[in-house]
């Protein structure tokens, strides 16, 4: 198969996620990048476009949008990798145009947004893959069968966190700008930045839905406009409990994004800054380590991974792993042969959902922690 | 000094703490058990006594207090390891005869009779210390002193945890009867059993108090009369909050009670399967494994140690240190001398605030969750 | 039973080692210390006594010996926990007179004394229990019944190691004193002090005897007159093979001892800082953790456990096992009743293997590490 | 700079290692793989070079060096990964030719042809790079730069490791094939596929060359032609000792290179497995978690990794990373500019090194484990 031709929204010189989409887009050999709009001021724009040798650079995306439709050999889907708040604008532009969009997370920066963008993308022929890059780790794939083949049993409880320090005092870091600006980041902070990560894993790997929160927010940190720390009581849809919490000023934390799932038949245990192990324990028996591509996984996971077990594979082949998954999902599109069931990856009711927790975690905290609907 | 005359109530053949107890009493010999009631019915009491060779054997706590205190060579005090709902009268029997006590956790099983205990204790001249065990441990003691002298900086946020998974399935262990009997128990479950110390662990380490909690409890084993599992919120009087979850029904987790306590310039965490170590991060560097009696630990860590590092103490030790730290308490009081400030042991005081702690927990579940002062 | 009396030798106010003697023996209940010539000088000895309150105090060994064989009441067993140099002489004391020896490693400080010890032994009906201490951890017991019925297969490699650091610069420790004196400690530096314990915890497991040794020893600390550090190949009797280090001078390790082995059915692995697991891999299976008293440990690791599963039992009670298997065996001699089969405890013969083995290192190690035959 | 060229000998469709090689060409987008000759057989060679959409496929490696030597826009590099037995033949065309070379471990398979191929490259213009991809690991590199600046004092141990478990029973996979077959993969089995690797991070880290060694090698698996298992006593330059363990016969182990260096002023640790932590222990003081890009990790680190602390990088992150360096060097031969001295990777020396290695540990264990000087 040709490689699918790739544009990119955001992503410049100063910027982390941008670099790790392209190193993700190129793992696997899937995608060529041959167009960006790479900044948010035209001369960075440019300046982005040409430190990458890119063939076609924009100043804007919207340009991108109208020109790229129009070419013949024009990108097939692009990735947006801006701010929050520009998500919703800029994906919009590509869906309406038949481009397939591979678009950071949470979704967008308001649930308004959110919701015109779930039409937006109903109303397009394109597809639209939503980078919740842990749901592509080998070992979250290997949980997630393991609940659904039942062999956690009903699940009873589900205990997620993502603690991080970096925002422990205040801010020094170019990263941190945006991410704490309401009006780019949206309402949620931690919640937003990192809780949606935390909101998102617990949902894929049991299959549950949240169907109400009850959350306590806080910005400890002097001057701080979003919250900062977030403790979440779940109930989820059948009967399961969780806890989730969320935190940038947690030190000795720099991404423990860590989940455990406990059902009448076993618990489950995994950890993203050691992500190619899973802990297993069928009742009454000892605890297992699983490792990736190693004795006891599976298939779901061995699909997601490339080289032997005991050489490690981290976050980039995780990511990749999603960018794999949109590759398949193109060529089925671009073919007309339908989707290998296996092929998973988070879609914008995802993406929804995620905004949707956002909010609500937002406005449970103002009521005092009240319980609040999804 | 001579070994203080020790006598016991409960701690019988099948029981598991009375043993626990006995031999904290006797790690550092200063304790001398001579007398016992050690169950329930007159025939077990007996031949539990006689299987231990107690000089003096009792049918039951209250002819023991009555008669001991009459004895020249009476017991100076007493350990009380019966199920809960024993705890306040045979307490109250030894208090008023001027017998220290040396009482199990939680208190009581009710609130008021905890109250009721609280008076009786603050009218004798005896001593009242809980074994709320994990406060014991070295590196709990090392964790306090580090807040307690300002090296983790304004606390903000507590995570405390104590899962277990021994009753996932529906109890066919002795120990399991009375601890999920309400009538025995108390209203809480695992909030009573483990999240009590789970809560005391945290109030130890910071020297916070909760202001306030919500509570969602669970009771998911069919048939189930008291929780399993607590998800509770916490929020401590000066603005930090904290996460607590405790459960019974967690495969893979023994006794993992695990604390992280993070300021605004650090960061510790304990587990307490693995007590001899203490992660410490200071905000900016990197993180460090202080151990038992090796660099980096301090003086209330060294007092409450026996050997050097690397040769691990436990379970047994950390409730040992709460018999020495008993034995310089009633060595004091014997002369007549003031108690050193380094001696610390979990008080009455501690103990209402447990039962506190468990009664709001079960207010709040059942109100749906809502915030509940203690 | 009544409790069996016990005396000491060595084990005075500085000493480390006769406070964990001491302590151990006093956990399960089944010894009482009544005498005691705990140090070198008759003042020490006197003090040391004293402040143990002990009811019998001698100046020196021979006199306990001379004056306890002709008590009614006379001391039993005695615990020799003297620097190396002076077990010889102390033991034989006591076996000549019948009274059973509880002996520190290495069992003499020259190979000599240790065959004449052998025969002092055989010829005398007292028992002969040797502190290998850390054969009495539970999950040690674990492993050794685990290769004993199979489940490993035919053993191929055994990894086995010592670190410490507290000797990385010259020493300033009291308890280094004599370690590192040739005339006290024998001619064995960390061979004699932990690399003997490496090496009886590798036969302890495997059940295999180390046929032939070449041994690469250095004393990296300028002036040290022993090895600080050996490196150890093996060969078992068999055809199994192995590698021993032992160190005092590797930054980082408190008492790491560990040990590792493999054979064609599966693997084991085993650290002594967190004695309360055994890592366990059945080839082609995942790797599972075993925990004392948990799922999957077996009998004889129960038969030397206290208490339920994820309250960490330590080095205290590891050592108060080899006690207790002493007191079963001096219980059997006692009544004339055969021995269980399940009580272990290091022997005189597991002595005097420790001895050739540091014989052994030290003569290869002068011969450029030539192979040399135990 | 315009991508650098780049053809590839072996590396067909069965092969691992010829994947990692592509992907970790990919992942910082300084090379494009438009040769190859990928397979021993042309039909293999033309189906493999197919299935990549390779622009040039050629039936053997000799008649690729020529034409792609005649070609203006010809490959500037070629990897080469094919079995051992091939390395030698293919590079030296590459070599005579002007085609930089990037060779897989060990250089080749007999010590005489490493001879020959050293001086081949020392006739050429051309870079020879050899991919000993453990020390493209940013903790690896933080690990040499903390020796080097003095951190660790000087060196006295160096214990390094190699398990794996793969060969533990007669070989069924497809990637043992030439790895247990002498004429293929050389004398060494373990030493060469994993013992050479151990030797060189060894080395790497350290700054230290071995003198001489003592090696005990079995093949324990019945029929194998190759050491499965090699225990190494290492006699550094300069008086440092150390232990090497390789092993395929180890169950429980994936790829455990493990390293451990103590010097007088601390010791390091680091595991492939888990390889975005250095562990390092200043004499005195507690043991601290260095992490990949994070609180403590210094600039040579730094440049070898892409992503924030706590997102793990990996095997192919690392291999990468030998990439970018090759890529770094071609690109100042190309301009005829100096090559920055933070350039580092394994050169055509350390490769004849590890031959020699190999060789030593060979005929020292036919010797009865001899000393042997490399």
């Amino acid at each position: 198969m040709a490689r699918i031709r790739l544009g990119m929204v955001g992503g410049g010189n100063d910027a982390f996620i941008g670099g790790v989409h392209r190193i993700a887009s190129r793992i696997d050999d899937r995608f060529e990048l041959v167009a960006g709009a790479l900044s948010s001021t035209p001369e960075k724009a440019q300046a982005s476009g040409e430190a990458l040798g890119l063939p076609r650079i924009y100043d804007d995306f919207k340009a991108m949008a109208i020109r790229e439709a129009r070419l013949k050999e024009g990108i097939e889907a692009v990735s947006i990798v801006t701010p929050n708040h520009v998500h919703f604008a800029a994906a919009r532009e590509f869906l309406k145009r038949g481009i397939h969009v591979i678009c950071d997370k949470p979704l967008t920066s308001t649930l308004a947004d959110a919701k015109k963008l779930l039409k937006a993308a109903e109303a397009s022929d394109a597809l639209f893959v939503l980078t919740h890059n842990y749901t592509g780790y080998p070992m979250v794939r290997q949980a997630r069968e393991m609940v659904a083949s039942g062999q956690i049993g009903t699940i009873r409880v589900v205990q997620v966190e993502y603690p991080q320090d970096w925002l422990t005092q205040e801010e020094t870091f170019k990263q941190a700008e945006w991410r704490t600006d309401p009006a780019r980041s949206g309402a949620g902070g931690s919640t937003g930045d990192i809780g949606t990560h935390a909101h998102n894993l617990a949902c894929f790997v049991t299959g549950l839905e949240v169907a109400s929160l009850a959350a306590d927010l806080d910005a400890f940190v002097p001057g701080r406009q979003v919250d900062d720390n977030g403790h979440v009581m779940l109930r989820f849809k059948g009967g399961a409990k969780g806890m989730l919490w969320c935190s940038q000023v947690a030190p000795g934390n720099e991404n423990a994004l860590r989940i455990r799932v406990y059902g009448d038949k076993g618990g489950l245990e995994w950890a993203q800054e050691d992500p190619n192990y899973l802990w297993h324990t069928p009742f009454g028996e000892p605890k297992r380590k699983i490792t990736r591509n190693g004795a006891g996984a599976g298939e779901a996971a061995a699909r997601m991974s490339r080289i032997p077990p005991g050489h490690p594979e981290g976050y980039l082949e995780g990511f990749a792993n999603i960018y794999s998954e949109a590759a398949d999902a193109i060529e089925a599109h671009r073919t007309g042969t339908p989707l290998s069931g296996d092929v998973i990856y988070p879609t914008i009711q995802d993406g929804l959902r995620g905004v949707e927790f956002i909010d609500a975690c937002v406005r449970s905290s103002k009521r005092n922690a009240a319980w609040v609907d999804l």
